[in-house]
């Protein structure tokens, strides 16, 4: 089964081990790729074409937080599926590729933990594993995130 | 013993357990939080100090990745301390406790880990412990980055 990220906002007891969320899709510019990391990754590969030739990337490559903070827009939309919000207390990340000028990207989400919290009643851990994929399905980040989910009773508005 | 971001580029040769790197600081403004946020993660707690009041967060808080993405900022300083740059090809994060407007961060980093790579011998693989705090020392993140480190001989410019 597969939810869209235009589901209705969602509690802890909405959600199930397997559900699926999918994203919209995002194109990278080379602007965008430079603007970004002007401001939080200067490093020549992310901000000049032509210095990046030479580097490890050997081309403009976007910040692997650029692609973080896309798939985080992306994960969100229009309005975020999860009722108290998108929170993160942290997870892991990974970037098997770069993603470079022109590339689309779309984010494919799956609940795969659900957690009680052992000290809060009113709220959950969820795990959360979303992959970023480019316009030839290739994957671009994975993110496995921890999320706290309230429950509908008790929860946050 | 302290090494500084402003030490010399590094090679995987130069890196060794226990080594330390302290970074400068930057000011988190409520207008960059909210800058941040309406780009990349347009949730009220994020975008709106009144929204954000009822929120989770009960008032404004930075996205965690927009902490994630000033540390990186924070990393690099005037040039990467890398030689090839700082290349993640991912790790772990996690956000212990809200940033707030107003809060000055800082990166203290400690080589944890030094692999060689199996498969290509002109590079390995560090791990990097990264505690990014506020001016009372309090930790807002903790990423444990696994970088691509080339070696001085036979490694990229």
């Amino acid at each position: 089964m597969t939810d869209t990220l235009a589901s209705p906002p969602l509690f802890l007891e909405d959600l199930y081990l397997g559900q699926h969320f999918s994203s919209g899709s995002q194109e990278v510019t080379a602007e965008a790729i430079k603007t970004f990391a002007k401001a939080f990754d200067p490093q020549p590969f992310h901000t000049d074409e032509a210095a990046a030739e030479n580097t490890f990337f050997a081309g403009l490559a976007a910040s692997g937080w650029h692609v973080a903070a896309l798939t985080m827009k992306l994960l969100v939309g229009e309005r975020a599926f999860i009722a108290n919000g998108i929170v993160g207390a942290g997870g892991e990340i990974s970037w098997p590729r770069p993603t470079r000028p022109g590339d689309i990207l779309s984010v494919d989400s799956e609940v795969t933990e659900i957690a009680p919290s052992r000290s809060r009643p009113d709220r959950g851990i969820v795990t959360l594993r979303s992959e970023t994929r480019n316009q030839r399905g290739e994957i671009a980040q994975v993110l496995t995130s921890k999320l706290v989910v309230m429950r509908r009773v008790g929860g946050l508005p």
